[in-house]
């Protein structure tokens, strides 16, 4: 396993593997990895000949009064574990490397961007955008791996790729979870024990969430007001979004009936404050 | 020569070609092909082993009340014309092949389309962004074609692909002229014999700039007014713009003091109406 700090390093090393043929696939990732991004490794590691990690904290998608300074980093440790993941390449950028001047070219995504994450994060997905186009420019490769816990993302980055016509698959990962079924982020290091212990509320709600859209009893509307009473039952959660939506166009759907939806997916999303600290996490629901 | 209408067609063609390690030269068109567009082939065909030529006139870059409807076209003698500069490949696709649908992600470029032709057709450079950054990931060329002719597309593609990190070298071409002058143009089929016979008038404004820039008596304000009226001798010529900038960050600069830019790149750059037709030109000055 080698690490490249720069853009020419990096492509010098992939071009060889190229030009044999090799299908590269890639984890773009903000470091700090947990069992998350090890999945994410293992699914590339199992259907490409090479793997590149890339690990960069990208300014660009924090709004000015968000984590960016504290957001949690520790190379050592995500070193370790890309090895054990079979990472043939880590790909770990300065910004410097990445935006050598402030960019002039902005990407924006409509409507998918407008809800969610996107209305409590303004500004986000646009950063998010231009790290995975410039990211996907400079690694080029077949597949690229997201985790389902970010869906918005997985939704925004498949539509860039879309209008885009980028030669780049995108690959749906499962979430992963804490034995209590805490989602795993990066962001869960933030919590106090308190905190952390109601935390599992979230994961909670939606599994209850799944279990009345499966019973067929409720309209859409009666299951999310359960949700979020059941949500609310934990003292130190304040929702700041609880939506259910088709996925992946991220429409308002007509929450009274349900069984006209069927034939898309529904995304059940909610973003939750514990303190300072913002978690999200989601179910789909098969049609 | 062959022509391909669609991009699965086009990838699979290209495929072969590049896994032989071929150099892809790309000319980005709008059709109704001049000797500007030949001299952009001539010089893609000097420069690598395969050329491919794209015909598309990109409904997203017209405003609603420009000249879509009846931008000329002519496919035959676009096809002869890229025979005869040595094409490969033609990828003529239909609206619908890149769009199916509306896109819901744009690319905007700050700074260089506040000015010029971005004031004057807003939205223009959206359109010009999306659908040459569609094609470069359709056709993957190694290096593009643009004529200097649309200088502020050059700087705008120029922007997208610095800060998006794409892989392709931007290859910025001469103007060409007819033999009184005028550029080439596919809009200048529009012109009536009396406008055709003024519009000389704008090139001749432009190499008289030159020579006052090269006499270095006057202040770039001064060469500017003369510009002016001399392009308003001209009775059907109606000045859209006249700007001296910075190439190629379009940036004001100050006309009082020319000698203190000349470690950049001057552009000159007009836009004049004859009746509907709007006509575009510069001149580039070297430090």
């Amino acid at each position: 396993m080698i690490t490249c700090h720069t853009i020419s390093d990096l492509q010098q090393q992939l071009q060889d593997y190229r030009s044999e043929g090799k299908q590269v696939g890639f984890v773009p990732t903000m470091g700090y990895l947990h069992a998350g991004h090890a999945s994410l490794l293992h699914n590339a590691r199992q259907n490409n000949d090479i793997v590149v990690l890339s690990i960069f904290v990208n300014p660009l998608q924090f709004g000015v009064n968000e984590d960016l300074d504290r957001y949690p980093r520790n190379m050592q440790q995500d070193t370790e574990v890309a090895r054990n993941s079979g990472v043939d390449i880590i790909f770990a950028p300065t910004v410097e490397e990445m935006y050598p001047q402030q960019p002039l070219t902005k990407i924006t995504v409509a409507q998918v961007t407008d809800l969610l994450c996107g209305a409590t994060r303004p500004g986000h997905f646009d950063g998010v955008g231009i790290v995975v186009t410039k990211l996907f420019h400079i690694v080029k490769p077949d597949r690229a791996y997201f985790g389902m816990k970010d869906a918005q993302q997985v939704a925004v980055v498949e539509t860039i790729v879309r209008d885009l016509n980028m030669d780049v698959e995108i690959v749906r990962c499962p979430i992963i979870r804490e034995p209590d079924g805490l989602a795993l982020s990066s962001r869960n290091v933030y919590l106090s024990a308190e905190q952390r212990a109601q935390a599992v509320i979230i994961s909670e709600s939606l599994a209850y969430a799944e279990q009345l859209f499966l019973a067929k009893e409720m309209t859409g509307e009666q299951i999310v007001e359960q949700v979020r009473q059941k949500l609310q039952s934990a003292s130190l959660a304040r929702i700041d979004y609880l939506q259910l939506l088709s996925y992946p166009q991220l429409k308002q759907i007509d929450l009274h009936d349900i069984p006209a939806h069927l034939e898309e997916q529904l995304l059940l999303a909610t973003a939750v404050y514990f303190g300072e600290t913002r978690l999200i996490d989601n179910c789909l629901w098969e049609g």
